[in-house]
């Protein structure tokens, strides 16, 4: 540690990339080793300036970032990776000032990342504000970053995973990834993290309408916020009827019962449980192997997702394929084609094509 | 219709491949044109002929399969495709022979398909028996096929997408798709058709405990068999149970309602029921869209997912690629690599390797 910081102190002068916020400077050349051991070293401009590089979409940025992984890799992994999603209006923003602020209070190092497919239209429609967590996004022991912008889920997805591993290395133990629920935005988080909580408001009557198929099978715990004031007796209520339902689901891999539970992160009830229960799932599955082989099989799904996803890309921008595409899927909707023997044309014409 | 009768007439004698059941016959060179149109008349040694054309891996098969499926695809669609899944011993098949032979006793042509992932292992563990089904195999307006083999779900399922039109053209309007639920079957089946219908057995306590997850979002329709005897008032209560739990999903895209209702396959009791409740699913979506925009999209999806699997078997098969990927995975779980870094590597070296 000590020779890191010594390590900081020379370069801090002779390296100005470091020294200016997160921003990649375009002239000074960036000294990918430096920019390693500083994040290594738990300093969080550094971190930014990480994660910047590697939602980058300059490919020199891009072969950088990817330096910048290997050194931090090492370093990741201690943690526990938290997923939380729910519907806009339910309050996520409010739950994880209060949640990451109880963790920060217990000792933990918390870093809030987002994974936002709209964010790339709307220009940040999650956590573009670090205002929206005033406090938590003061705390030393805390780190917010918004949501990558990218033009697909899958893009977006890739920078999210990757800032993990750099928060993890600058020492981060609690990783919260936040989710919008907009598109497929729930499945890719859950291909991402530990545990997966699902944040509900209490209403009348259908506790489950409107939640999005899957959604209350991936969840480990259903958290029912706003219960508070005259909200609590209704919290109370649907608290039963999630309990109710969960017990229909088949049981998960992980041997893990999800729970559901009540809190109010507004007056900062219900939430030092939730995190017991989270301790619980890590204590169970760590002992049972589940934890490390869920890790494992997350690895493996990103390393196919990412070849498949770069196939295909390739695939479909390809000239000949971009103007042969929507003839044949006029002809299917025709049914005059069927879709083997279209797949058969395009697949032939850019076998030709190279 | 008295052409095509005429044309037969002429070609039995010229075309030995014809008359020799549904064996591709090597000598004698196939003429597509001629299996067509036998297809097309209606005539089930032709169709048995062309599904096994379907089904071949010989390359030159493939190819004649495919001509074969573009001259018939004019005159397939005119159907009801249904899918009917449930664990072994539920009686799919004393449930598909009632069902069956009740269609075609209203003047129904009934096909009947298998998707089984597992048939090319245990070489058919559904519908590789006609016995099963004595009664219908026997029916003039009955068609029975086994389940295509095939090394890979997706293999299985294009054979069977394949042999659907096949049928269609033979003027079958009513398909029925079996699955045994293995693996991803019943999502692959869920793919091709129009209904659903999941069939199930009371049991003591919870009901839906033991379904695969998605299972009951896919249905349009729960069946209960084996309502008889003192499984009746057992088969009344998981109706019950049935009905409560799909009350508390999501609406349809369809705006279907999913129904639950009890049959007795043995007695034939219940099973014209089920048939109205297909009619009025029908009327349903065609009257709202939602019948041909599905069948659209089943298509768009075929399409695309052809291409995506023939990307990935030409990428996975690759030698540089089958001698690295095991290195990197090893890697990975060791975590001295990062996903997209593994990826990276994989596609540069294939790129490298062209």
């Amino acid at each position: 540690m000590d020779s890191n910081k010594e390590h900081k102190k020379t370069i801090k002068g002779i390296n100005p990339a470091f020294t200016k916020g997160s921003k990649l400077q375009k002239k000074q050349p960036l000294d990918i080793t430096i920019l390693a051991n500083d994040i290594i070293a738990g300093n969080h401009t550094a971190l930014s300036k990480g994660i910047t590089l590697v939602e980058s979409t300059v490919l020199k940025h891009q072969e950088q970032a990817q330096l910048l992984i290997e050194k931090c890799l090492a370093h990741a992994n201690a943690s526990i990776r938290i997923g939380i999603t729910g519907v806009p209006g339910v309050g996520k923003s409010t739950f994880i000032e209060s949640f990451g602020s109880y963790l920060t209070g217990i000792g933990k190092k918390v870093a809030v990342l987002a994974v936002d497919p709209s964010s790339s239209l709307s220009h940040g429609s999650i956590l573009g504000d670090k205002t929206r967590m005033s406090e938590l996004s003061q705390d030393k022991n805390a780190f917010i970053r918004p949501s990558a912008s990218g033009d697909s889920l899958g893009g977006v997805a890739r920078k999210t995973r990757e800032a993990i591993i750099l928060c993890e290395a600058a020492g981060f133990d609690t990783i919260i990834i936040e989710t919008v629920g907009v598109g497929q935005s729930e499945t890719v988080v859950h291909s991402m993290v530990d545990f997966f909580l699902l944040l509900k408001l209490a209403g009348a009557g259908d506790e489950l309408q409107g939640i999005k198929r899957g959604i209350i099978e991936m969840a480990d715990t259903i958290v029912i916020n706003k219960a508070d004031g005259k909200n609590e007796r209704p919290a109370r209520l649907a608290k039963t009827a999630f309990a109710k339902a969960l017990h229909l689901y088949p049981p998960k891999d992980s041997s893990w019962t999800p729970k559901v539970s009540t809190c109010s992160a507004l007056e900062h009830k219900g939430i030092s449980e939730i995190w017991k229960d989270i301790l619980s799932y890590k204590t169970l599955t760590q002992e049972n192997g589940y934890f490390i082989s869920k890790r494992h099989e997350q690895n493996t799904y990103w390393l196919l997702q990412t070849i498949e996803n770069s196939l295909k890309e390739n695939f479909y921008r390809d000239p000949v394929v971009k103007e042969r595409l929507p003839i044949l899927l006029e002809q299917l909707s025709k049914n005059t084609i069927s879709p083997f023997i279209a797949a058969r044309e395009l697949l032939a014409l850019r076998k030709n094509d190279h």
